[in-house]
C-alpha cells in the first residue's frame, strides 16, 4: 500500500481513534476536549514524551508502545494520589507508517485506556522527521488540595516502594542475551521482558497514598536517582536498607550470578513503581490498604536529616549512587 | 561547549523553565501540575505537535519557534471561546542543542506566555531521534457548558473570519524570492514573513465568541479546507463570496501580479484566525464587540443546506477547493 492510498488525518482519526473517545472528547470532531473535575476535586496534569530507541525499541509491538506511552503517564498521576480521568495523544509518525501498524497501535491504546480507566480525550497527528515520537498528556482527579507532593517529606518518615525494583532494567538487558540470563527460568525471563514493555501503573494505590503518604513520586529513572531527587527537593537525606529493596525472583537469581547487577537494579530506569514517604504511625494502616487493593508495598528505609545523597546500607558496607541515575535525557 | 558540560534535565528545568512556572506548577519540582477551574467554569484541553521542517524551518529563531508552539494551541482555545489558563510543553531536543539556543527559546516562550496570559505548568524534556519536535498541551477556561463547538452551525448562519487570510502561506513562499515579491513594499514583505513565524491567536475574541457564535474553529490548514471540515461535520454546505475574504495589502498586491495566488491564500495553512458562524440577528453586536477588543472581523458567506463542499463565488465564476486543503499530515 502506498502512502497515497492511506487515509488522511481526518480519516485516520475517524477510523482508529474516534472509537476510543471518552466523554468530553466530542467524538474527536472538535479540536478541544472539555473536562470538569467532580465537585470538590482538582485536576492534575502531566505530560511525558516517548521516542523510539530512547524509550522503546523499534522491534516492540505497536500495542506495547501504546500501552507504555499511556502507562508511564498514569503512573505519574498515581504517585500524586490521583485517579485517571483521560488523556490526549500527539503522535509524530514517520513516513513509513502502515494502516496495519496503526490499527494494532490503536487497539493496544484502547485496551490500556480501559485497563487504566483513562479514556482518550483528544490529540494530534503529524509527520515525524526522524523516529516515531509520542507525547501523552494525562489528566487525573484528586480531592481538592489532596495532591501528594514530592516536596513534603518529613524527617523520620518511612520510605516505601511498590512492586519490585530493577525488573525493567534487567528485562531490557535480557535482549542482549547476557550470561546471567541462562540461570533464569523461561517464566522469569518473560516476566522481566514484560516489565520493560508494559509498565503497571499503581493507580489502585492512589486513594491509600493520599490518606497516608507525606510525599510521593513515581520511580522512572531508577530508585536511587529518583530517591536522590526527592531528598534534594526536600533538603533532607535518606538511609535505605539495601536488602529490603524488593526484588523479583528473576532479579534475585541474576544478582546471585552477577552481584554487580544489584547496582543496575537500583539505578536502572523504567520501574514505574511508586516511591513514597509515610509517617511511622500510619505505616500499618498503609500496608493493609495496599494489600487490600492488591499492590505489593515494601518499607525500605527512612528519611533522615542531612543534605547528602541517600545511602544504601549493605551488610558490612554502604553505597551511594552518585550520578549513577539512569536518565532518558 | 561539549554535551558533557551541558546541564542535565533537572538543571535545565531549574535554569530555563522554572522561572516561567505559573501557579499550580509547584516551581516544576513535581511531575504533575494542579489546575482547578474557577467556580462555574469548565476546563478545555488541546494539544498540537510541531516538527522542524514540517511546522517551522531550521533557520527560524528559537524564540519564534517557542511563540508559534504556544500560539497555535492558544488559537485552538480561543476558537472555542476559552480564556487561556496555562500549558505543558514536551520538548524532544536533537543532540546538537546548545545552552544559547535553549536560553533564547525559553526567553521567547516566557514572553509569549505573558502576552497570551498562559503560564507554563509543566513538561518533559527528552532526546529527539531526528528533528526538533515540540508538543504543547494548552488548558483554557470557559463558563460551564459554554464551549463553542465545531458541530453546532445552523443553516442561515453568517460565516465570519478574523484578521486576514493567506498572509502566512505567502509569507512562507516569500522565502524562495518569487517574482511577485518584487511588487511588495519592504513593510508588506515583512508583514507576511512575520505572519508565518508568529501566529496571533485571537484570544481577546473569546468572550464575544461564546455569546454570539453558534460554531467555531481555528483556521490552521487553510480557510477553504477548514470550512469544508466544518460543514462536513455539520451535514451542511456553505457559500463564500470570494471577494469578501479579508486580504492584507501585501496579499492583494501579490494576487494582482499573479491571480493564481488567490487559491494559495485560501488553501494555504498557518493562518491561525478564527472561523465562526453567527446568527444574522447577532452579527452587528458581534462586529461591535470584536471591534472593541481590537480584532478585525469579516462576514464572508453563509451556511446553506446541502452536502457539497463550500463554493467560493467569484465574479462570473465559482470555485470549489476539493482536496486542495493544506495539511501538515
Amino acid at each position: 500500500m502506498t502512502s497515497r492510498e492511506r487515509p488522511n488525518e481526518d480519516g485516520l482519526i475517524a477510523r482508529f481513534f474516534a472509537p476510543l473517545a471518552g466523554e468530553g472528547a466530542f467524538g474527536l470532531k472538535d479540536d478541544v476536549a472539555c473536562v470538569s473535575p467532580k465537585p470538590g476535586h482538582d485536576l492534575l496534569l502531566t505530560t511525558d514524551a516517548l521516542v523510539e530507541t530512547v524509550h522503546f525499541l523499534p522491534e516492540d509491538l505497536p500495542a506495547s508502545i501504546a500501552r507504555k506511552a499511556l502507562g508511564v503517564n498514569v503512573s505519574d498521576l498515581a504517585a500524586k494520589g490521583a485517579d485517571p480521568a483521560g488523556f490526549l495523544l500527539s503522535l509524530a509518525l514517520p513516513e513509513t507508517w502502515t494502516e496495519e501498524w496503526l490499527a494494532a497501535f490503536a487497539a493496544g491504546l484502547g485496551e490500556a485506556a480501559r485497563d487504566f480507566a483513562c479514556p482518550l480525550l483528544g490529540g494530534d497527528t503529524v509527520k515525524a522527521r526522524g523516529a516515531l515520537t509520542l507525547c501523552v498528556t494525562a489528566i487525573g482527579e484528586v480531592p481538592t488540595g489532596r495532591m501528594v507532593r514530592r516536596t513534603t517529606a518529613q524527617v523520620g518518615d518511612v520510605i516505601c516502594v511498590t512492586g519490585t525494583i530493577g525488573d525493567a532494567a534487567l528485562g531490557l538487558k535480557l535482549r542482549k542475551a547476557p550470561a546471567w540470563a541462562e540461570s533464569l527460568s523461561p517464566g522469569e525471563r518473560a516476566h522481566l521482558a514484560d516489565r520493560y514493555l508494559h509498565p503497571q501503573p499503581r493507580h489502585h494505590l492512589a486513594r491509600a497514598l493520599r490518606t497516608h503518604a507525606h510525599a510521593a513520586m513515581d520511580v522512572s529513572d531508577g530508585l536511587a536517582g529518583d530517591l536522590a531527587k526527592m531528598v534534594r527537593v526536600n533538603g533532607v537525606s535518606a538511609v535505605v536498607e539495601a536488602d529490603t529493596v524488593p526484588l523479583s525472583p528473576g532479579v534475585q537469581k541474576a544478582i546471585k550470578v552477577d552481584p554487580g547487577l544489584y547496582d543496575l537494579a537500583v539505578t536502572g530506569g523504567d520501574d514505574y513503581e511508586i516511591l513514597c514517604t509515610v509517617p511511622e504511625k500510619k505505616l500499618d494502616s498503609f500496608m493493609k490498604e495496599a494489600d487490600s487493593v492488591g499492590v505489593m508495598l515494601s518499607a525500605i528505609g527512612r528519611i533522615v536529616q542531612g543534605h547528602e545523597i541517600p545511602v544504601f546500607r549493605m551488610r558490612g558496607s554502604e553505597r551511594r549512587y552518585d550520578a549513577g541515575s539512569f536518565s532518558h535525557f
